[in-house]
């Protein structure tokens, strides 16, 4: 019988954090593609665009003027789909098939600079440095609302994920709950915790920083890498060296190190196929509840969505959506693809 | 205080198939749309493509020539990402962060029919009985398979849903493991069962008849409905009226009232925005392990990716990979939406 070799064989990967499994079909990247072809925009943008509604001094929808802002700027969604307004609930304590809670929150936008044509990895480390410092703020402030238990940084970047304007920026969706994903997370890391009394996820790092193939760069505060689990063709985590939280708990060594960490993996992504690379990144750290969280890593997520170039992407589709995430490329193939690339974008060579 | 709404305010409605929730904005429904705009085709297909590689008498990638089929045409997928050898593993009984399992199994294409430019909703019930005759032999021989547990059978329709070729047909993969998201299915139904001694769709489905607002189609021994936890905004389940657990149990009225059902429910589907509906299906049924699964319930998704036209869909993205799914439309809006269309394709009116 042929023994097994993850490179070559078909198998199965387990993901700890959300205690579920993922298909690797390594030996199917060299399958033809027929499909659908994105497009993508090969417009040279405007540092300033006058209908663009996260410009500074431009109106947006509902008649509000944004400030002349000159770093990073916040504002509460015009079109939340969470509400701040308290609301009258009897729970049903019965078993029922129609199990539901009325959710409260609060829904903001971060724009990472006023100009138009900037994305993360071509701004200076200093502009990102301001974008933590945001995050920051925010995590607090939102945390500190008395109904709120989690706060959801996140951006969706390029148009193929949702992202309905180029100019840079981010969302913050702030809520009673924790959300479906944090949950699982968060109840896996305890179960971790409350075994081993350590940190599943400074566990992990450990054992990736000594191995090194699935490591894209590092620095002295912190590591971007591919999951052993990683679902998406070139999916990353950026963790602290430290255990770590959340985003309040950084040093400004750590402030700094982590915006370095973050240019550093986003301009490898551009330099993949040579892009404005798509993604949706988000941050997972401890719940605002008020508890300490021991069980709790800070940790960013970053899920692209091309496959092969900047026009074919991975579809999770049919047998994803009903059985299981699967991938072809190994995620120690990804990883060493990312690894070779350079620190220097590809528009500045 | 204001009185929880559901037409009106956020809130969470759980999921008891998956153990998840899902996060409803019924107020959300008025944004305005900027983002991405799907393409679609407006190109008449023929028939017969020359360069289909599923087409009756052409030749495949691999040089196999199809053969002159007539109703259905099942092959082995030439890309597969399962593959069916058997591979010599020891399990690493310690505790790792890198748990691995080889996995064994089969993928197949199946071609609905020998015309190129047919769907689902455009084929005679004939047609589709067909079809639903070669899935459950299907079912069979690949769950006789002795390594085979699972056997999914699935469609992609649409290139917007990674689908790379309009000839009608859909694929099976069957491996030695449940999947991840079957075997959660799995978990919670066996549960229920465990505690109830009944099985939770059939239970399900009795109140969804009763109450009627989610209903989209019904004939004697099926119905369509909008669940209670949908997660896209026009996702359905169709499920039997009777306790069945997998396809091979079927009665010769109920193979016609299947394929009665998918007509009426894709028919309904092209209907709404007047176009070929993009979407995912799959059955969740009975593991093919040899033993009885009272437990289970033979069900059929349909995950469909569009928002408001046939260029403007439901984006996954930031909020719902980090956080949870996220709709807009209520399910009992969307369920009336799609019972209110007419059964007539509007391709024939
Ligand atoms: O097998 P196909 O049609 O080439 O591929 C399509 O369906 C598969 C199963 O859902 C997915 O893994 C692929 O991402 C998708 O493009
Ligand atoms: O809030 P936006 O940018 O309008 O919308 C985008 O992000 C949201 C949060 O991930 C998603 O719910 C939407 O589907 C997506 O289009």
């Amino acid at each position: 019988m042929k023994k097994f070799d993850i490179n070559e064989d078909p198998h199965r990967r387990y993901n700890p954090l959300i205690n579920e499994w993922v298909l690797v079909s390594p030996h199917r990247s060299k399958r033809p593609w027929q499909g659908q072809n994105e497009t993508i925009s090969t417009i040279e943008l405007p540092e300033y665009d006058p209908t663009c509604y996260l410009c500074a001094g431009n109106v947006r929808a509902n008649g509000e003027v944004n400030p002349p802002y000159e770093n990073s700027f916040v504002f509460e969604n015009d079109f939340a789909a969470l509400k701040q307004e308290a609301i009258d609930f009897e729970e049903n304590t019965e078993e029922t098939f129609f199990k539901t809670q009325p959710e409260r929150g609060i829904s903001r936008v971060v724009c990472f600079s006023p100009k138009h044509n900037l994305t993360l990895p071509e701004m200076a480390v200093d502009g990102i440095v301001n974008i933590i410092h945001t995050w920051q703020k925010e995590y607090t402030d939102l945390g500190n609302v008395d109904y709120i238990n989690h706060v959801q940084i996140f951006e969706n970047k390029g148009s193929v994920m949702g992202c309905s304007n180029p100019h840079p920026h981010g969302q913050i969706w702030a809520q009673s709950s924790l959300p479906t994903e944090v949950e699982k997370t968060h109840n896996n890391l305890k179960a971790y915790f409350d075994k081993h009394g350590t940190n599943l996820l400074q566990d992990y790092l450990k054992e990736e920083l000594k191995l090194k193939d699935r490591v894209v760069v590092e620095n002295d505060h912190f590591a971007a890498l591919v999951p052993f689990w990683a679902v998406w063709p070139y999916e990353t985590m950026i963790i602290s060296k430290r255990h770590i939280t959340k985003i309040t708990e950084f040093t400004e060594d750590e402030v700094t190190a982590f915006a370095a960490i973050l240019k550093q993996l986003t301009t490898r992504y551009d330099n993949l196929f040579e892009t404005s690379f798509p993604y949706s990144s988000g941050i997972h750290q401890a719940p605002t509840d008020g508890e300490a969280h021991p069980e709790w890593q800070f940790h960013m997520h970053f899920y692209p969505p091309l496959l092969r170039s900047a026009t074919v992407k991975k579809f999770m589709v049919g047998y994803e959506m009903m059985g299981e995430s699967q991938r072809d490329i190994t995620a120690e193939k990804s990883a060493q693809m990312l690894r070779d690339l350079s620190d220097v974008h590809y528009k500045n060579k």
